[in-house]
């Protein structure tokens, strides 16, 4: 079993906001988590909310400035943040800020050279849910939200483990990355040139297949400066509505695409996740 | 008058948080601050709340991860959150985290070739509140908060300009620079070796020749790693409390120096400047 460094911990909001560093057998590298820790509230654990940042982001981003931690120390929720790659010298890597390190789309790599460490999704769905259940006191029920490439990750994960995540949200996710610039570019170059391997992490594909439902809300600010080019999420309400998915759209008038939008709408997320969380 | 630069705008708990460069005249260089404003509601003008960083800060810190807009918002209070120091190639400087650059002290400095530039004390007393009310609707009354060395910016200037805010308030300031390292290594080479100079900046002198009363709170975290060394609260409040000055000190268990300890408590600071401000 990986064993956990606690790097930092700092008092906040009456729980506990810490940084660990463990191995990754996924990812062949170490890895670098942060984690909420709500103050225990008599005898019931607190289950876990997933939080998956977007493109560039390390663990630090969500931990620093969403302001999450005020709402699930309320709620009794705990949080954890993981990086968006693997990271270091021997992890490949590009110049680009879409591509390589803190760009890990939370998919498994099949091209060399990103084969070798790229394998996001089985970090996230399964190696790192295990490493928090075998090291902190938790409830077995998960949740899942994100932003950008990571609200990507959060609803293509909760769509393919239905069973595993009681609901999902996001904030201005790719909801079709097979037909947009970032997630195209992401996708040939870390799954190849066969599109019909990349239909496995396009949540408008999963969804119009989906056979389970699971409670949806997703969040997107409408002077968001990547709406038209990368995110449309309409996209996906459309399928939702065509098979009577239970996914809320919110748009929000004036909002943008920074952790300015996060903040702003991140009590609602948790608000929203913990009815399925303590249902 | 100097002209403001719009560099950002964010739509932010229904307010807008945005950033202005200007030319400032008492730092004879640009100078960029950020702002909050929040909604209008009904024909009330917000007051102001000035939040002065710490060292190594610039206007962004405090902005992107205190989250104060969100009560901001709640109560209709505009944040204004300036700079730590003059910037620029032209702007001495030092290589040390605690001088220079991200280290202005919020004095006026008197020895070269630092009394160029480093005029903080004059910008946030003057220069900054009437270039905020030129350029934005707002009440009058304002008050004064801040984190370490903005901690003692805060209380210092409050207790020099008793007249000019209602209430001062700070998370983990330095309240007697004149006898701490931080404060020694600043004022000796921005006021140089008489220390006579020094004591207009020390909160602890000023509040035991203070006149004039203006509510104060503090709160200092129990495991702050600066707390025996630097900053030591406990005898601005022996002042006080001598003096039966209006000086509410909390220790709070566990919390170190971080953001994470500003977030934890700046809701309680907003709803303490509130009740003066809303008088």
């Amino acid at each position: 079993m990986s064993t956990l460094e606690l790097l930092e911990n700092h008092r906040l909001f009456g729980g506990w906001q810490q940084r660990y560093r463990h191995y990754s057998s996924s990812l062949n590298c170490p890895m670098t988590f942060s984690i909420f820790l709500p103050e225990p509230r008599g005898t019931r654990l607190p289950p876990t909310l997933y939080c998956l940042a977007g493109l560039t982001c390390t663990d630090e981003n969500f931990s620093s400035k969403s302001g999450a931690q005020r709402v699930a120390q309320q709620l009794g929720i705990l949080l954890v943040m993981p990086d968006t790659s693997p990271r270091g010298d021997k992890v490949a890597n590009d110049e680009a800020y879409d591509l390589g390190q803190g760009a890990g789309f939370y998919l498994n790599a099949t091209q060399p050279p990103w084969s070798e460490h790229f394998r996001m999704y089985d970090y996230i769905q399964s190696e790192l849910p295990l490493l928090i259940r075998d090291n902190f006191d938790i409830d077995e029920r998960q949740a899942i939200m994100g932003h950008s490439m990571g609200g990507h990750g959060a609803l293509m994960l909760a769509l393919r483990n239905p069973g595993q995540f009681t609901s999902a949200s996001a904030f201005a996710p790719v909801v079709n990355p097979c037909d947009v610039p970032w997630g195209q570019k992401a996708f040939r170059t870390y799954l190849g040139q066969d599109e019909t391997q990349w239909w496995q992490y396009d949540s408008c594909h999963l969804l119009r297949c989906a056979e389970h439902q699971l409670p949806m809300l997703i969040d997107q600010g409408e002077s968001d400066q990547f709406l038209a080019g990368q995110l449309q999420p309409e996209r996906l309400e459309a399928i939702a509505s065509e098979k009577n998915y239970p996914l809320t759209l919110r748009i929000q008038p004036g909002y943008d695409h920074s952790y300015f939008f996060i903040s702003s709408v991140v009590e609602d997320h948790l608000r929203f996740h913990a009815q399925f969380l303590f249902d």
